[in-house]
């Protein structure tokens, strides 16, 4: 069972409500997704507005579009709007790891997207707990708490790679509706971006990053770009990126009915680390040049990994062809990952809207009833 | 007047010996440089032999090919050599920051490559004072003294950049004939790397990095490569740029006469740093997407140059065409240089070769006489 499955029955916004196959479609306009395969996704899902959206950067504080970005995002918010009072969606936005930042590091102590898992969140803490682990507690009750009713509704977090992965949604949720056609409206607005969407695949209980606290959740994931580097062209893919997700938002809330379709899912498998001396543990070998930037490549049985410091090549020695995820990511040195592999399926996506007034209000009845 | 200038009278190997033009010609084999222009190059200049040759790595802990290629060389000095006793050349192989490396950072207190002027390696010390200066001591005692007879002949010093420079010789003198002529040596023997040759253009007492230390010195710098990581195509670049310089010092010490030629060098003339707010400080442009990625490539006046965060292009407003280089290299941020420009010239280079014994010897007797 994925973490998604789990969500999707857990987080109070991911039950799914009455509206299945054959539900009264509303007449509000339809968002067309393509042609698409009737039989496995004409069922229409309805779901709880999203009424409060958080939009994180610089969870890592040497990932600089996102640092940029929310500062901009910041900005704006501190101007007054005339249109503020027809807007439903309140926009949180957060420099996640400001000490970080400041310091144009990943991290200070340890790595605080790693500081989300509930024990981290609610375990006792150490006379001197490490400064990301108080920040991750801030983080949650800002944005969560993780898992209870009052945590916002989404939450997308920005990230930077030195992998050339594109624009990349990394979820742990394979049945996640809203984060899915969100990617699908990325995908029909930003039809020249390389994207992705890669399905961690582990459970609720795993989950530790700063999006797993809201009751959807994603990581933006964008490169290649060096880290303590803001690139011209990723901070523009970043942008459209988060000003489309808001759009949907915005549709989404205001009744607008997403037609299904399918989206295909990277769903990780394992990670392999460099080849290192068995005394110093240093790395004996760089990726391959043949392998290197191609991510999302299909590794074949013998096909080229790693290239010794001595000029020798490693070919990958499993059996089974897989996608080849975060080639030569460089925060992952020190994690012992020199790249992931991944399965790719194609993943049937309901049609969805959201909930109407009257169905939200008849919900809550039905919920004060149960208790 | 150049550093060059004053290194090339100073530093006693880069003095001139006699043969200047139309000095007798040596009958060892002549490396070809091409078609020359004899009125400007046609003389032949001898200069002392380069008995030690420091290659160092690791000077910014997180400019990895350096590091990764100097652990190599480390591994083979300490295999026996059946040609150990036919090589005059002695090598030295130099990790210089072993604990900004170890943290994978570019330094830990303060900038390593900042701290070799003779007013840092030769001032008095404070009570704490930070790491990277007690190393340039240690790293002045075991190369140097710098200006001191006793300095190593040759520093090649490794780094990387962030910025699509390809494979760069950064040199402060530009008649140090020794590294005009590696360099021209890596240009015939490696014809598909991109490859310049940088000038600094400070003065001797103003110069302030770990190839200064040596008699004749200069930085290879390769890039693009993130900070923390090493790319393939980049490792195999540095060491062959290293395996042709140690080549090229094995050819003049037998005796080889090198033709001389023209190079193209690129002066620095000036750091154009990032728009930033005034309050903050914090930057709010990113390099133009036009500019980024084409260094060496000429700027003209009213070409864009900045791309604001908001999307607004800023052009650059100066009246000369200058050539862009390191642009948007991370560790400048901190700096605050996003671009450098400089200007280009051709530089006429002599024909050199190594002094023979016997010229050494009468050197050497005509400075003891000169005590």
């Amino acid at each position: 069972m994925t973490s998604g499955e789990n969500r999707g029955r857990d987080a109070e916004s991911g039950k799914l409500c009455e509206g299945r196959k054959g539900a009264r479609r509303l007449t509000a306009r339809r968002i067309s997704a393509g042609k698409i395969n009737q039989m496995d996704v004409d069922e229409e899902v309805c779901l709880p507005r999203l009424s409060r959206v958080a939009v994180c950067g610089g969870t890592h504080g040497n990932e600089l579009s996102g640092v940029y970005l929310v500062r901009e995002l910041l900005k704006l918010q501190r101007r007054p709007s005339e249109d503020d009072d027809e807007e439903p969606t309140s926009l949180l936005t957060v420099l996640s790891n400001p000490r970080a930042i400041q310091q144009g590091r990943r991290y200070t102590d340890t790595d605080l997207n790693r500081c989300f898992t509930l024990a981290t969140l609610n375990g006792p803490t150490s006379d001197s707990p490490p400064y990301e682990i108080l920040r991750a507690r801030e983080l949650n009750a800002m944005l969560g708490p993780k898992g209870g009713p009052g945590a916002v509704d989404l939450v997308c977090d920005l990230h930077n790679t030195t992998a050339n992965m594109g624009l990349c949604f990394i979820a742990y949720s394979d049945c996640d509706w809203i984060c899915l056609h969100i990617f699908k409206h990325l995908q029909r607005q930003m039809p020249d971006a390389p994207m992705r969407f890669v399905h961690l695949g582990m459970s609720e209980k795993e989950s530790y990053s700063l999006d797993s606290v809201g009751k959807h959740g994603f990581a933006m994931e964008l490169g290649p770009q060096p880290h303590g580097v803001v690139r011209s062209d990723i901070y523009v893919l970043m942008n459209a990126g988060v000003q489309h997700m808001l759009d949907w938002v915005h549709l989404f809330n205001s009744g607008a009915v997403f037609e299904g379709g399918f989206v295909d899912v990277f769903t990780l498998v394992k990670n392999i680390d460099y080849p290192r001396d068995k005394m110093t543990h240093n790395i004996t070998a760089a990726v391959h040049s043949h392998l290197q930037d191609r991510d999302f490549c299909l590794l074949r049985p013998h096909d080229p990994l790693f290239q010794t410091f001595t000029g020798e090549t490693l070919r990958y020695s499993g059996s089974e062809p897989l996608y080849a995820l975060f080639i030569n990511e460089g925060s992952y040195y020190e994690k012992g990952i020199a790249l992931t592999l991944a399965r790719k399926r194609r993943l049937a996506v309901p049609a969805i809207r959201a909930q109407t007034e009257e169905e939200e209000q008849a919900r809550g009845f039905t919920s004060e009833e149960e208790e």
